[in-house]
């Protein structure tokens, strides 16, 4: 049975990347006889453009019905001025929200060809593996109340609410202690529970649920010192499970003792595992149109894609491994260019992955 | 006039290393005839151990007698599995709050000396110099609703709000502009103002009163960006002024930059120039009592001390020169040891500052 796949490119970079991505899709499906198809649609500045809101409900629709999502990035000054409510990142958030992609995975691996690229030394980072599941759709992005008022005194005062419930806890930390027990069999869950509430019965839910996964060994760290110790000693973590504004910070800093950010995928799943890719970075509206950005997060995006909603395991590992490759071949996007590799552009890129198959 | 400072030891390993402080800061007054005093007092376990709370409204009524407070640390194990609301750490929130010490100032330096116990390459951290303000008595650690509650689902759910009104961001803006005056003439505010509206309000009032120092550079950067742009490059920033949550995440993160969190001070002032002075690192119980924790971090609290709330910079500087010149001869505690240099205790470290001034 064919499996349809929603494709929105969106902005800035987005497109150019999203293109490889779909031209590597298309290359599995020619090899392994995936019957994919492809339906375009717009997110983000692109969709203001074309319609004032940057996620209209038809392309939400549109987007459900098909069995998964690949992303570009959105966003760019063009947009920067506009109310908040109609701004791009608000596309992001809304198709999150609505089609229930609770589950966001973040993995951060340094790729042993691109040791050289991260700011830290190399035995600090070398070897780095960890998955960061973030929570996607709760917390303070979208607690009630939210909001500014004017106070009696007159001044304004600006207001958020971190909020979690049980049962939205509870469905994160099952996904997180799962990918933990596939991986490395620890799970560190990061809340500020010595301040917060809300992250008190973060803790209390996460404690509840450990026996279930004896073979998790489960930890608890507070934000502030997970963010230390990601700089100090990253190795140390295996999985990470935290909240929506927590896992934000922290999966960008993971990501960034890469180096490499343009090589890091990411996933964000509903519970019957329909889901969303899309690259960790974001639009880099500086460099767009010049055919220079590194499509392989959104390459290895889209092998997320098959592995975790599609069921095509062997397709996913063949993309990741053809990935591989390339960097085995010394290519490099200006991104990760290091003296002595070889420069190539954004669909010399792509295409070497696909030749790679 | 006599000055009089609050001393609190805590937990762990403050009392140890406040010891070593107040021997140098004794060593300033006879070299400078400061005519300081001191009066001791409890904070935190040590302060639940003899009555019960970890901050008596005694103690807090004379801590705000004084002239200016310093700090050890505050926590450990002993204390965890007591109700959040009578746990160490809320002796901390607790004299922030009631002493309105708004503006806390945690300078993350990397000292010349110590360039290598960094995890980060020496020429992405080498000449490290960043200052960040912090707010410390208002946002989501302070606002109201908070709590716990059941549903009619009968589920529970945690609930904090984060929340300022524009004066609480105007003072502690004012803060970060002036410090930024006085040394690179950069700040960037941080902020997640594509998502939270009261950050939104954060962004706006930063805006509003930029035009009042022309002399300084304002930028906003989002915080995940922020996370990131720490671990990448550093060195790009000089003043960062953000609220109280993402300031303790990227304050740490920052610290933890330097690799030698054993060396760095933080100053938390009220409007009247009024302060409380600590580490920023914790209460380490694991080292607590073995006589080698590294007490440099609450001695340059002192100098901070010295300088900001009692108006003594000519003793705060030979105090902070006292410590390079310990540092220039190879002294180092444990934390800070690498090959080559010369191990000492905690008590050794404080008498040679006091012998090298
Ligand atoms: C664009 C923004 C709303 C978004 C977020 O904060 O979730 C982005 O930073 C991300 O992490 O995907
Ligand atoms: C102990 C804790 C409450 C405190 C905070 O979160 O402010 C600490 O982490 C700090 O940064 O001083």
């Amino acid at each position: 049975m064919s499996k349809k796949i929603m494709i929105l490119p969106g902005d800035g970079i987005g497109p150019e990347i999203v293109e490889q991505a779909v031209a590597v899709l298309e290359a599995a499906d020619r090899k392994f006889n995936l019957d994919l198809s492809f339906e375009q649609g717009l997110i983000g500045g692109a969709s203001i453009d074309a319609h004032g809101e940057p996620l209209t409900d038809a392309q939400l629709e549109a987007a459900g019905q098909c069995d998964a999502v690949l992303l570009g990035a959105v966003g760019g000054p063009k947009w920067d001025q506009l109310e908040r409510e109609i701004r791009p990142e608000k596309g992001l958030l809304k198709i999150r929200s609505k089609l229930g992609l609770y589950a966001n995975l973040r993995p951060a691996i340094l790729y042993p060809q691109l040791a050289e690229a991260s700011s830290l030394k190399p035995e600090v980072v070398s070897g780095l593996d960890i998955l960061i599941v973030r929570e996607l759709t709760g917390g303070i992005y979208f607690g009630e109340p939210r909001g500014i008022r004017t106070l009696e005194s007159g001044e304004k005062q600006g207001f958020n609410t971190y909020v979690y419930s049980e049962s939205e806890i509870e469905r994160i930390a099952r996904t997180a202690f799962e990918a933990a027990q596939k991986r490395g069999g620890k799970l560190c869950s990061v809340d500020k529970a010595n301040v917060l509430e809300v992250t008190v019965l973060w803790r209390e839910v996460l404690d509840r649920l450990a026996p279930e996964y004896p073979d998790v060994e489960l930890s608890h760290m507070y934000v502030d010192n997970a963010a230390m110790q990601l700089v100090r000693a990253p190795k140390q973590f295996d999985v990470m499970v935290t909240g929506n504004m927590f896992g934000d910070i922290l999966s960008d800093a993971a990501a960034m003792l890469t180096g490499s950010i343009g090589m890091l995928p990411s996933a964000s799943l509903n519970e019957t595992g329909f889901g969303l890719y899309e690259p960790c970075h974001g639009s880099a509206p500086d460099i767009a149109g010049q055919g220079i950005a590194n499509p392989l997060a959104t390459i290895l995006s889209a092998a997320m894609m098959l592995r975790y909603s599609l069921d095509m395991g062997e397709a996913a590992d063949a993309i990741e491994a053809a990935v591989s490759k390339v960097l085995d071949q010394g290519l490099r996007t200006a991104d990760i260019y290091t003296e002595g590799s070889k420069k190539v552009s954004t669909a010399e890129m792509g295409a070497a992955v696909v030749a790679a198959f």
